[in-house]
């Protein structure tokens, strides 16, 4: 009870995030699929890979909440944080989209990925500080391998954003670490994750 | 407990894609009854339809989480895909709206609503799989009839919006399909209904 | 636990539905309190009568449901009814706004206001017959006399947006109607409401 | 229980508010860094700055009703008070941002930071006033001398705002007013601010 107006606001905030994004696509100015098709195409793809991260930013606060009773002042301010940085999403998604891709709009569309990870991590730590070393989460954290490939994948689509290599390479990296938290791995999960993921992968909860 | 937050989420994008459709409504240019007739009639048909399918969404969801315990990964995916197709309804129903129902406009939001029609059937299968077969779930949904005939429906409109037909025929179905929900049928749910039926009859909750 | 999750979505509606409506307020031209007068009066105006109207639903909505434990379809649809009615609220004040109390704007507006009290009214029929002649919500409602002196009031300004006589007669019928179900009242409450009002009146709850 | 919904409505309220506020920002014309500062600086400033005062809010308010434990007629309506003040904030932001900080815009904007806090004053006395001398909430509200400081500073801003000072003046102030209720400032929290302050600092819940 005690997080629940946290995570009703989260849910919240979210839940406006997620549908709010749709409103920036344009709507076709023909009748044809043509005309879908070069209106909608890339914004299309931009909403379903912003969908995907604040998805993904979801089920994740949804378990690490499972996992934290208590809400501090610190709690309450990192993950106002976090929703500060999934909240410029829809603003950034615009950009790339009405850009069709340019350079500049796809590294700060990453930025704000890694914005959010790095909001992530800090909430994360905070949770993790207030319960102590021998706590449910921070076995459950491991050592965050997960999250340290995600954020690396991310440093590296950056970098791709900002060089000469074609600008996809910078959209792979960043769907790539989207995919990396979507599908389930229930080998691997049982395996090795157990111990070194940041949260329980999707398909073991 | 457990899916306490999945359907937060879930109440609140649908209580926004709701709401946010309104937004497309322009207002009339002028200050009589003619100029709203003309700028907002469509406008307003399409609204209906449209806030009509996402409230059978919501009471279906509300139905089937009654006896859904826990979540897993695939459902909390499975979920997430139905929120995402129905989050397209605004942008879908606008065009059909500014388009004045054109043949392609028509034909892609029928396309939406069977992709929703098609992202619930995995919700519910995922569902009714980790349940088992003797689950009360499995026994509410029985054969499925109500929403093998609606798909049937959906993709008779689909077909007619393509084809040489006059278009309200496919709306014709696509408003059919919503009517066949929303009306209670006490009757019919008690003879056939019951062991037939997705879920409860809207009348018999 | 019943009632939750049609508590949520509603909740989730109205608090949309009293956010949105600030968008449509016209940002300034210029940057003098006169430019803000000018192009921002009409609108606050109608904002704040719409915000209030809303907020005297939300709570009257709060109340009935207090004594309502159980959904049935009925309830569900009369409900979604009355949200269907409000989310209009934010396009017909726009267009009241954007006309600056044009008559037919105004009428539309009233007959806006006029379609959530029958939504209301139904509603919480809907409820009534549910529980039987004995039931508590059936003695908090009474004779209904605050529900029907509200509707005549409402009528007298749709017949007022019409006829040649000052379109502020309209207005101050739709906003005296609000007045009426802000103002406690204690008196009145104690000693003649409690038996005749819709609902226990809000300095009373 | 009582005040579940109360808190549910001003949860989705503050989320929206929040959330919407990010859709007044630009999309810059161009597709460089300078472009970005060029349309976006001011907006990402201003947009920051009201989210971190609707989340001051929303953290107020949340302990706040730690402390109430029922809701009245006079509860409900200076709840709607302030949430009415706080949903002009997307509007008063969008004037200060499009303007470049205008004097005008920027004293209306403190005005309506002004207004939010005397709801919130408004609120707090209400419920104290149910409670009586002795309850939890008036202990925690002491002397309420950083409420009275912010009020204070806010008030220096607005005279900031219309006199020839330069108007970041007027800005330092209602940043500042903001620091002030993040900083959680422990020692000041257990050797003072326990009898005098508001509400339990953000670092102390």
């Amino acid at each position: 009870m005690r997080t629940g107006r946290l995570e009703a606001l989260s849910d919240g905030v979210l839940a406006i995030i997620i549908t709010i994004m749709v409103l920036e696509l344009k709507i076709p100015e023909g009748h044809s699929f043509a005309d879908l098709a070069h209106s909608t195409g890339v914004g299309l793809l931009t909403y379903l890979l912003s969908f995907v991260y604040v998805s993904i930013y979801w089920n994740n606060h949804h378990h690490m909440f499972h996992l934290v009773k208590e809400v501090t002042g610190g709690i309450l301010w990192a993950n106002l944080g976090l929703l500060f940085a999934l909240s410029l999403l829809p603003f950034t998604t615009a950009w790339v989209d009405e850009s069709r891709f340019a350079r500049t709009p796809v590294f700060v569309y990453g930025l704000n990925l890694l914005a959010a990870a790095v909001a992530y991590f800090v909430l994360q730590s905070t949770a993790i500080r207030l319960q102590g070393p021998d706590s449910p989460l921070r076995r459950a954290v491991g050592s965050d391998l997960k999250g340290k490939v995600s954020t690396a994948v991310l440093i590296v689509g950056l970098a791709a954003a900002l060089s000469p290599v074609p600008v996809w390479i910078a959209l792979i990296c960043f769907a790539g670490v989207a995919v990396l938290w979507i599908v389930p791995d229930r080998r691997i999960a049982r395996a090795v994750v157990v111990g070194s993921d940041a949260l329980p992968a999707k398909g073991e909860v």
